[in-house]
This record gives C-alpha cells, structure tokens and sequence, in this order.
C-alpha cells in the first residue's frame, strides 16, 4: 500500500528502506532535503514541503510520524489541518502516552485518525524488524496492518492474532504508546540488574586489592572469600548459551564486553529519555509499586550527577555529629 | 568418558540421560532406591551404598553431586573420605560459593579435587543443555570436558574458548558457584522488572474502576489517563518478536500468560533460595551497589509476609501524629 | 486580628482554637452546623452560609480553608467569586502545590490573593503549634503575619527571621505546599527507616524459631547469631535519650510501642494520602534521585496489596523455568 | 567506682571526663603516652602498659575499650589472658556483633564476663550523655550500673527500668552491639530521606534554568511548576519547630546548612562505616525486607565511585541496542 514517511532520521529512514523492500509505496518528507534525496535514490517518492508531502498521498490518506518527541505534538497539529476526515496520522516516536490520548480527542473533532504506534527493535530493526505496540481506533489500524506487517519481524502466520508476528493493536489512542512506556521501564530495569550483576563479578578480586586502612574505608571482613579473576566477557557469553537469563540484551553485552572488556571508551554517564520516568509516574498514579523500575532510573540520575547535593549533605551531617572529615573522591 | 552422579532427583536424573545419550558411561546413586533403578532401566550402572558408587568408578574417578545445598557439605567430606589423591568431586547444585572456597581446601590436604559447577537451565537442560559455570584446579577441570561439552547446549565448536558453547572454567574452586550465584541475582532482577511491567500494564484501566472515596485513600488525579484494558498475555507475545526485551524468560512468560492470564492458581508468595541472598551480601561486602537486585530480593521476601511488622508499626506512628485510623485490607 | 476560618474538621477547629487563645476573632463556618455551633460555643462568630461567612469578614478579608484536598479548589474558586481585589484566600490543606500555582494565576486576574500554607503537628498542634510553610505574595503574607505566628509554635524572638518560631515564607504561591510536599516526602522515609528497623529487632531471635526444612524455603545459615529476643519498646524509650535518632516520630513510636509492643490492634495496610506520590513524580521530573523516599512509597502501595499481580507472575515463572510449586501463604 | 578505660580517642577520653566529672575513678591507657597524660592531668590514674593498667585494676576488674573495630578483638584476648574469673571487659566501640558473640564465649570459659555496649551521642556525647545498648550477662551488667548511669544522659529516675535515662541491657552478649547496629542502619536510612529531600528542593527552580536540547537530555515537561528558589537553610530551621519530621538529626543539619547552605567545602564522598553492611546483611539472614535502609547504604557506595563500571556497561549496552552516544560528564 502507500504510505507517508515523515521525519526520516535514523528510524525513520530504516524504516522506509525495509517498507520499499516490501514493496510499498513511501512518500517521503524532511526538513533537510539531503534526507529526502537519500531515500528518493533508493526508490521513494520525495516531497520538499508538508504540504506536497499531504498533496501525493491518496485519500484516505496514511502520514506516519518518525519525529523527536519535543516537536511531534505541534507537527500533527499542523498536519492535520491539511487532512481530511477519514485520513489517518501515525506517531511511530517515542512519545508521552498522554499526548496521543489528548491529540487523538483534538483529531478526531475533525474526523482525523491519530495512530499511536511503539515501535521497538533499535538500529537493528531494519534487518530484524521492528516490534509495534499500537494504539488507535479500529479501521484506522485495519487499514494499516499491510504496513505493520511489513514492519514487523514476521513469524508464525498460522498463529491467532498478530503477536506472534510482532505487531499487537493494544487499544485505543494512548494505548500503544503506553505498553511501549512500560516495555521501555522493564528495560531499564534489565538493563540495570545486568549491569550490577556483572559490577560484582569484577569485584570479586576485592580480597586482592591493597585496600586503605582508615577509619572512613570499611575493612573487607573475610577477604579470602573474594579472590576471584572473573573474565566478565567469557561470562557474559556462556551465559547466552542455555541459561535462565539468555536474552537479547545479553547478547548485544557480551558483544561489546568481546569488544572492550574494560569499556574503557565509556565514562559511565546515562542519559535516559523520558519513557522511564513516565513509566514510573504512571506506577505512582495507580499505585502499583516499581521498586526496581525506580531504582534502575534513580541509578541513571545518579550517573548524571544529581545527587550530589544530597551526599554533599550526608557529609555535612557525618561531620556534624560524629566529627567525621569527609575523605576526598579518588583521583582517576 | 566414565562419570558419576549422586543425587537423582529432576536435575541429577535428566542430567543422567542427557550425559548417557552422548555416549558417556553413568554409574548413578540416590539414597531412594526407585532412583536408582529408573535410571538403570535406562541404561545406567545402579549401586547401592556411596562405597559401590565409588567402587565402581575407575580411577582417577569422578564423581558429580546434585543434592540439596543443606546436606551437600557433609555428604562431599563424606565421600572424600572413600577417595584417593587424583580423583575429583564435583558439587553441581546450588550450594554457597563459600562453601566450595571451604571444601577445595579441606579436600586438597587429601590430594582430592574440588569442582563447583553452577548449572543453569533449569527443567529444560534435558533438552536445550545446561550453561554452566565452572571452578576448580585447571587439571581436574581439563579431565572433564568431556561431561562439561555434553551437558552443554553445544554450539559454534570453531569459537575460540569454551563460552560460546555455553561451558566455562571461571576461575579457581568456588569461582563456579560464585559466577552462578550473581546469574541468579540478576535474573531475581530480571523477573522482577518483568513483574513489575506486567502489573503496570494490568493497572492501565484503573480510571475506570470505581475508586472507594475516604481520606485514606489517595484519588486518582487524571483517571482520563488510564482507560486501558491491555491484554497482557498477547503484549508478552509480541513483545517476544523483534523487542529490546526479548528473552527466555519473556519466553516462558508468554507461554505461561496465555495459558492463565489472570493466574489463578498462584497466590503470589515467592519463595527465594538463597543465592539472591548471597549475591546481594557479597555486593555489600564489597562495596558494589545493587539497589535493582535487592530490591528483587526485598519483593519476594515481602510477599512471604515478612514485612507485615513494620507495616503495623507504620499504622501505629500514623495513628499516633496525625490520628488516622487503619483502613482494614481487603477481603478477597 | 480578625480570620475566617471555613472547613472546621480537627485541624481547622483546633487551629480556630489556637487562634483564639491568643486573642484572634475566628469568623467560622463549615457545611455541618454542629461544627460551627461547637466553636460558638468556645467563643468564635459563627455563619451560616458561605455569603454571610464573607460578608461577616473586614476588608482587606482574610479567609483561611482547611478542607480535604479533592474540594479544596472548588470550593475556593466559589469563594473568590464573593470576595473582592485585595482579598486572600488561604489553602491550609494537604492540596497539591500545582493547584496552588495555577489557582493563584486565576485569582490573580481578579486581584484576590492566594495562600497557601502547608500545616505540619497532627493532632498535637493545638498545644505544640503548628510548623507553617507559606507559599504567596509579599503583601498577603506579611498581613497575615500575626496569624503565623500565633498557629506557629513560637519560640526565639531575636532570632533573625520567622523560621526558629516555626513559620517561613517560602516564595510565590505553591511554594508553602511544595515544600509541605517534601517534608511528607522526609517523614515517610524516615518512618520506614524506624519500621525496617524495628522489624529487624522483632527478627533477632530468628535462630530459636524452628524453621520449614522445605525446598522452598531458605535455610538460616548461622542460627548462633539471632538468638536474641529483643525488647523492642524498650529499644525505643532508650534510643529517645541522647541517641543520633532521636525525634519526635521516634517519641511517638515508642509511646505507641509501650501501649502495645505486638502492635495487635493494627493489621498493616498502610495508607498514603498523596504527598508522598507528588514528591517522588516531582523528583523524576526534576531527575534527582530519590531511592529512599519512593521505597518508603512502595512498601505503603505492597502493604495495600498492590504487588499481588506481580508476585503471582514471579511465581508463574519460576514454575515455567524451574518446575517449583508455590509455596501456599501462612495461615494467620 | 572504679573503671578501667583502654583507648583515649576522641570518644574514650571524653568518656573518661564525663565518668570523672561523676565521681568515678577512671584508670586509663592508650598506646600513646601523650593520650594518658592528657587525662592524668584532669585527674585520671595513669598507666603505661596493659599490665600495669590491670594490676592497677581492683578485682573484680572492669576494664572498658573504645578502639578501632579492627583490633578490637585481637586486644580483647590480650586482655583477657592478664585477668582472672569474674573480671569483666566492655567493648563499647562500633564491632560487629557476631566479634561479642564469639568472644563472649570463647572468655567464659575462662570466667571472664564480656560486656557489649553500643554507644550513641557521638562528639556531644560528653555533654549530652551517651545512648547506651548493652549486652552481657546479668551479674556482669549489673555490677558497671553506676557507670552506665553516668555515662548515660540521665532522665526520669521513677520511670520503671533504665530505658528512660538512657542505657539498656538488651540481652546476652552480642546483643548490645546488635542494637547499636540496627541504630546505625536506621541512622542511615533518615539522613537519606533528609538528603533526598533538601535535594528535591534545590531542584525546586529547575524551569528557570536553561536546559541542553539535545537527544540525551530528558526535556523537563512542565516548567511553570519548577519556578522556586527555596532557602533550604530556612526549611531546615522552621521544620524543626512544631513539625511531624524534627529530629535532633535535623537540628545538627539546619546548623551545618545555616553556616554553608552551598554545602562548598564538601565534595560528596560518603563513606561508610560497617554498621549499616552488617544491617542490611543480618536483615537479609533473617528474610527481612529494609528497602529504604538498603538505598541509603548503596547511596553512600554510588557516591565513593562503585557504580561506575556498571554505568559504563549501560552506556555500552545504549549505544549497542539505539546507537547512542554516551554524552560526556559535566565538567565542574
């Protein structure tokens, strides 16, 4: 079918390249035409402005949205005052549930369809395919499915449902983008028991270790327990073959540990983009208890700096009373 | 080659079978005689008293242990003493690394081996192999590669070194258990971050339950926001294809959600054995943070009902400053 | 001075009390007559109506509201609309400090005043005084002064600002319920900094108790070292006199535990009112870290029977991966 | 009566002061010469060898150490072989208190009484008194009443038992030094929850600062309620006056942010000291969720640096799953 691709950044390139390869027709559109002439010379049909982009799509039209969360809001607005009822906007970003639900009311005053799809798979699902989590009223979403199908990774065609080959219509508008909130809260949370598992692993050579002996370093009590030189490399790839905890995350780690076991490029400061923080908001508001979702975010803010002024405290408090003089951050 | 198992029960009896189907030579015991003879009526050579087991082992022998961790110590001290200098015992159950430290050191006053071999896999090693995860002296360990490649799922045998194939020697005895040890922390974690998603999911409709309106009840400010009745079994599907969430453990998630989504025949009290505990003090012992993999371990201990004085104590200091009355629980 | 004072539940009828032992006129009202008419009683100008409420207050009125939180912005935009520019209204409730900044902005463009002042001292403020946090205009809250200070405890008078006699002006509207907000924050921490503890003391005689010798549950590793059977009332009165934890709440708590060491009366399901959620979603939005205070949230939200959906899928799981066979809740 | 007291720190000296100032008779020693001259000075019995130091002792003796964990126990035994059945020892520093288990009975079989106290009150305790948490046997605690009584800040002499002024036999050996331990835990837990909160104030203006606009950078939603600039140092001040969260904690902290409310000569290195390790471990021996005391700890962990490895594995995992870039930290 035809399909309309705006904002063609890294997703939203890859994903026309794989749609061409369905055979799709793509219409596409960027603010940076050199985006557009990249994906014109493999075969999709370029447009240089929103409204040439609306102009070549057939009615009822099909416009799907690879753009930053901060201005997708305003663009759908501003695209859907070109549509007409019956045409349908897709918002394949990874925005804020809350405002495909608020969008979707605004939208459908007019008759406008707003889909909201979450979309998973990274830089690899070109190859792979992309994992959709979908919101939307239903005919809208029906009338997609040769798309989602062709995005998805595919598999069991005989299976009941859609799930089984990647794509799910999860429920009304908001809903895709809410499961793929809470999919990307369960990643941080994978994420993080990883990361801390194999942070013990590389301590378990402690008991080695010359270790200060003042009265701020807590003595290792029983260091003959911890004389180990774990190759958390080897580690990371046994554990891909047959264990309980084999996943794909697993092996994109074991890759890059292969690659750089003391991930010397790395400085260790984690940026998170937004679904984490939604994903626990929305556990507060329905009082659903997250400690791990929590704690894998607060160690990512932690990472960024911001808790220092509480540490700082800390100090001041231990010194306050109990005399204790701060001991000063290693030198790297 | 020639091996022994002790300890018949599901993991030591289907690693017979899967140790037997390669070729190898099992000569098996179980203190319940009917373990005994299930496994020599297919095909494995039975005995009656630890002194035949060991009788029956050509030498140097080797003889592996799958039996609780609370009577493996004594039973390895035990066995010891019906051995020689050369032959080597290997504990392949979910004993505490410390445990293995302790033991190779007794043992090695004898001249005999000790091998700690964490096993992951589970209830479907029989047929997928077993990851494991080995420690012990570097010539005890070299006599047995062959048991370690068969019990193994196997795999690329042109990878350098042993991990791809889902086998490793980690380190010295103890470093086996010790590696298998932080496997299961971070999959408490993991499992955690699944259960937590899931149970973020099911709450997505919670504006649309009637909500009990008294001051100890906190409203739900936006119930606009969570009109979603997700079918969580068909999101752990989809999730399976393509996602950044993929895994085993999704895996059987999936499989377990669609045979009861409401999962009506658990009652949610989860048991935890041990190694989570240990995983979490050895990261205290040595300083590592691991806020996501206690927390993991804090859930569980919560839902055996071991949290319930200090909530009363909560009940009693709100009482107290602020003269709010305890709402009653709900009765199911 | 003169006050009106709307909304005559515990706290808004013992800080009438309060105010008029220091020579304050209370002009009262509340939608149960008999609220009112016990305050006549006492001394204070009762109403009728919420017009005859502000048509008994002098210009420039002053209308303070201590209303439940889900009405209080209702209730205070009716109210604005009987009051004139040079007004103030007053929210002495637990509201939600984003209600004030935007109902301020509304007032605003009438020339009516918003208050708001977050109130801390429970039940005991009516003798110990209350801990003010005042959030407003310059103007408003200086002519309110004399109020503050007679609610507030009092204390050193030479002292350089109002804060050592327990009220501040914290900064434009919103400000006295963030910082309210943040201190509830503070005090579910440090309650279930006491309560883990305190659980950890009723623990101590751990190895006395005879213990399931099941496969599902861990065994104590060292009983030797929990053989204490600790008095825990007594730990509280004692930690009350010259310790680092000293504090009121602990006060209480050992007041509470006194009474009632096995805390009997209480069947643990711990309610939170709001603050304690606003905080948390506060510091997400802002990226600070905060594992404690949401802990402290979570285990309320468990204790309510929120985790049930999750700890049943760790259960799911463990039988899908391990063949483990939950274990059933203790009977009580 | 007369006491002996070992190790003229900063705590054992002013103990010696306060037990002199009440009439005690305190023989002193330290392996500095200058310590013990210090204090012979104020009127203390000097000596200069652990064998003068209890020959000068009359029997039964009563010999108190305030030393460093570390050597404690070693000096102890020392001790012990120069006295005689039904002397006693007290070991009031911050042990751990298996170290009072394990002695206790290894001295018994000597007749040697071993007394445990945890001591509370840090550098005020010579002013305020001292929390004491003792363990020992009966006859032994009995005997050192009158200095426990001294020691401690005093208080209510009609109150049944001790609790009220300040000191408690909390059980058999081992017990003191329990308690003081979970005090410590605790202690940790409620400077966090002050930590995270004075922080969340400080970000309370985070829409009045110019934030990155870049991919890794969580925009922050809604800037119009992040527009306060709090005086932490006044919130301090006015919490401690009439609200639900005063604490002595808190006085020391409104004092040290009144004198530094940047908190500037503290660079945020937390160390810790060992209590709150074994806290957290004795809680997980005995399956005892403590969450919020567990987050204080990692708290101080994070902020010595051991989560950076893990931090970089995330940055790997980021970038080797969405392609992206770790941002850089912020240069101070």
């Amino acid at each position: 079918m035809q399909i309309g691709m705006m904002g063609l950044g890294r997703m939203g390139a890859n994903m026309v390249r794989r749609l061409s390869n369905a055979g799709h027709e793509c219409v596409v559109y960027d603010i940076d035409p050199k985006s557009v002439a990249a994906l014109v010379a493999e075969g999709a049909v370029g447009t240089a402005s929103m409204e040439e982009f609306v102009g070549k799509l057939a009615k009822p039209r099909h416009a799907w949205l690879m753009l930053p969360a901060a201005i997708t809001g305003a663009v759908v607005e501003q695209l859907a005052g070109l549509m007409e009822a019956g045409d349908t906007i897709v918002d394949g970003g990874n925005s804020n549930y809350r405002d495909a639900v608020d969008l979707a009311a605004r939208l459908s005053a007019k008759g406008v369809n707003f889909v909201d799809v979450g979309t998973s798979g990274g830089v690899h699902g070109l190859e792979r395919g992309y994992c959709l989590m979908i919101g939307g009223p239903d005919e809208a979403v029906r009338q997609l499915d040769p798309v989602f199908a062709s995005l998805a990774p595919g598999g069991d065609k005989k299976a009941p449902g859609t799930a089984a080959r990647g794509y799910l219509h999860c429920g009304p508008s908001g809903a895709g983008h809410f499961v793929k909130m809470v999919h990307n809260g369960i990643e941080y949370g994978m994420m993080a028991a990883y990361a801390e598992g194999f942070n013990i692993l590389k301590a378990a050579n402690a008991g080695k270790q010359e270790r200060t002996a003042d009265a701020e370093t807590t003595p290792l009590s029983e260091p003959q327990y911890y004389q180990f030189d774990i190759d958390v490399a080897q580690v990371a790839e046994v554990w891909r073959h047959g264990s309980v905890i084999g996943s794909w995350l697993l092996d994109l780690t074991a890759d890059a540990l292969a690659a750089d076991p003391a991930l010397e490029q790395f400085g260790g400061r984690v940026s998170d983009s937004g679904e984490g923080r939604w994903t626990v908001k929305a556990a507060i508001d329905t009082g659903v208890p997250t400690p791990v979702l929590s704690s894998a975010l607060y160690s990512r803010f932690s990472s960024q700096g911001n808790s220092t002024y509480a540490d700082k405290l800390l100090s001041a408090m231990r010194l306050a009373f109990g005399g204790h003089i701060e001991k000063p951050h290693k030198q790297d």
